[in-house]
């Protein structure tokens, strides 16, 4: 259970998809719940009633400030293993060469703990407060992920990959009847993980959506699963209220695959509809090759749509049309997509989607291009609305939650030595606010996120960081 | 003066475009002139005679290796203040909006100093042990960066900018006249600084070409040079027989700025051919729009062009053709070009260039994509190349200079637990070592590169190394 803690320093976050809010000097109390109970503009408001003797937190260094943690909306916490590793290949033989051999090895839970554990500590230390990971097939090491989040404190949502048909002999579910009834276990360990949690730090009494960690019902993509696997998680993600995670028009070649494997279905997001895999709590990873119509679609259906550039980029797939996706007023964010993805950073994640809107704009016109503050919106209050958790984190508003990270930056002192544990960030001091952010943004990394709260509770600091 | 030096472990170095060379296990003696003397691909020799009492060095960790120095072969050091500050402009507008107000500031030397002290220790952590720096239109200025460069011990092309047109009133040179004496006073300084490091770690005997910082002749571009200056450079450079920089073809409307300026010349290349600054100690940055008459009079001259992807794709300038100008046989390095590109950082550029190279591959096809092995050799032994140093540096070759930064890499451990001072190469222990190294390239940084050499001299190390 998190201390009643007021947080007093510079605080941003982002107010509008284009405009972020920034406070130079403020305070945020937080309570034992985790909840923002006040928010304090001016620095010279004394506490409210109650407050006066709690725990303050002050960044100490001279270009600090707390912002919200980042939201990955779409990573594959077992491919991490495999990160930069990809050649030239692209979707199809990456997925033969590199993923599915490393992803099979996670029948073995010691490999599985040895990976996991990197991966979560890794994601908490790049300032990921909330992931939506792809495990693998199997239960035990999906379980596993699951405990490893709930016990390191990182808000996530963990789905067993479905995968009965088009994949290799020696990593595949049996059947459709297996897939859902493993995924199905999956859900329930999670449930319990999540009520064992209960009334500590986990649940909150409002059912699974309160639960810290959830579980997530995960096929593959349309060609590795059947129809009866498909439509059996679709109703398996009915019948317990949670969100669906699956890969959609990621590449030519598997497009024109689902096209040859559906030729009665209009088109790739027609197949998920009619699985009933489309819905509101449905997010779509890469969305690259999308016709007008099935924007609509997805638009009608209120699916969200998790942009990876990274890997969109490494693995040659194309470049999704964010701005046309905004326009549309779909909700979009970012996944790191490790290890079509080299970085679990997020904020890495967020310059490659500045740089891929360049592309687009190169064909397009300037309309196409991302700003930094865009591209923190995505990875922040964006993530959150694509996996509904926009009125609990992502920003800093009165009774959300304080999913949070303190930014510090290094100085550049009047000699210009380098001073090695500033990380890479050179602050003059005469920058303007917003010219500090973009700095933090284009040349940051996870030596200036400094500490990380997850709820209210510390989940990750640096060493030799005061609190 | 280094002594006698053994380096002992794991070498890797670009044999060819497409292949690494990599020694597990090895030794390369290096003399007090910094040369290395020899090389032994075995663990068992015995060092050769004369060498049995020399100071060994040899990496901790688990993964680690020898690489050749990077090369960047083109920054902007006054715009080192700007990095990661772009907004949404495009050249022309980046100019006047963030450059030019900051590079006028360099009339002060105690500014030029903070900030160029700072960019030869940054760069020099990031393994970069030569770089083709601009300064900025100020004799002093200029001249003290490369006082630091050779101070600090960092191989160094210094330029002082000439722009005598087309150039804000408050940041421009006089005259023509001026421009090409203000050059002549720079390249006259640094050829002294070059001669009182002679004997001593700088030159070694063999005229200019020896000196470790060298002056460069550095128009900044056609449109905001005059003829009578690029004439008179053009001669100043051939009587100093010093190498030229500039930049061409990186921006569309630039492109026709300079053939609106010039309408009597084929084409921008021509332009430069014309004033007679085209040769084969010229490097020409970006050189994106190029026509293939302009690439037919660049490979005839045996002229260099610099890639800057970073920079190209932020200013959404466009996408440079690489595999294009590696086939018609021009040689090509690569820069970061901050602040058009954010990263001072080297190892950054090769993945940015391995990205840019994949959106060129979405348009034209397969064969354009760069392997991280060229993005490795475009780094080292192109950027030799193009800098006339390939029988210098770039490899180790006996004979050749000890220009080289000791990698480590991160372990995980059985359990999985983040070690903060690994940096974010994740290293499981079982990969070949190809892999190992292109988890470098795509997830490694400055923490990774723990001591820096130049010339046998050690020029940068991490706290906590023992060398």
């Amino acid at each position: 259970m998190p201390e009643k803690t007021i947080y007093t320093g510079a605080f941003v976050h982002c107010k509008t998809l284009k405009e972020l809010e920034i406070c130079a000097s403020g305070s945020m109390g937080v309570d034992e719940a985790g909840k923002i109970a006040f928010i304090s503009t001016s620095p010279s408001t004394p506490p409210p009633p109650g407050w006066t003797t709690a725990k303050t937190i002050r960044p100490r260094g001279r270009h600090a400030f707390f912002f919200p943690g980042f939201i990955d909306t779409h990573t594959h916490a077992p491919q991490f293993p495999n990160a930069g590793l990809f050649g030239s290949t692209t979707l199809l033989s990456w997925l033969s060469t590199y993923t599915f051999p490393t992803e099979s090895r996670f029948a073995s839970l010691a490999f599985a703990r040895r990976v996991y554990a990197r991966v979560v500590a890794r994601l908490l230390s790049h300032g990921t407060t909330c992931a939506a990971y792809y495990a693998t097939v199997h239960v035990p090491a999906t379980n596993l992920l699951a405990e490893l989040c709930h016990e390191r404190g990182q808000r996530a949502f963990v789905g067993r990959v479905c995968m009965d048909r088009m994949s290799p002999d020696y990593y595949r579910d049996e059947s459709a009847v297996q897939a859902v009834e493993d995924s199905r276990a999956s859900l329930e360990f999670i449930r319990e993980l999540g009520r064992r949690g209960q009334g500590e730090r986990q649940g909150d009494g409002q059912g699974l959506e309160g639960h810290l960690v959830q579980g997530i019902v995960t096929p593959r993509f349309a060609p590795s699963c059947s129809e009866e696997a498909m439509r059996g998680l679709g109703e398996l993600a009915r019948e317990w209220g949670v969100r669906v995670q699956t890969h959609v028009s990621e590449n030519r070649d598997e497009v024109g695959m689902v096209r040859g494997m559906w030729p009665d279905r209009r088109d790739y997001v027609d197949v998920y509809d009619e699985m009933g895999l489309l819905g509101d709590r449905t997010v779509l990873a890469h969305a690259i090759w999308l016709s007008e119509e099935e924007r609509r679609v997805i638009k009608e259906r209120r699916t969200k749509i998790s942009h990876c550039p990274c890997s969109n980029t490494c693995l040659t797939s194309g470049t999704a049309k964010v701005r046309t996706l905004l326009d549309d007023g779909i909700d979009v964010g970012l996944g790191t997509d490790v290890s079509g993805g080299y970085s679990g950073s997020m904020l890495e994640e967020v310059r490659q989607a500045i740089l891929v809107s360049r592309h687009v704009a190169m064909e397009e016109g300037d309309k196409a291009k991302l700003s930094f503050e865009e591209g923190l919106w995505l990875a922040t209050r964006g993530g959150a609305k694509v996996l509904g958790l926009e009125d609990r984190v992502g920003g800093f508003e009165v009774g959300m939650e304080w999913d949070a990270q303190m930014i510090d930056l290094g100085s550049v002192s009047e000699d210009g030595a380098l001073e090695e544990d500033d990380g890479l960030v050179d602050v003059y001091g005469e920058e303007k606010w917003n010219d500090v952010v973009a700095k933090w943004v284009y040349t940051g990394d996870d030596r200036n996120t400094q500490a990380v709260w997850v709820k209210g509770r510390l989940v990750h600091s640096r060493t030799g960081v005061q609190l």
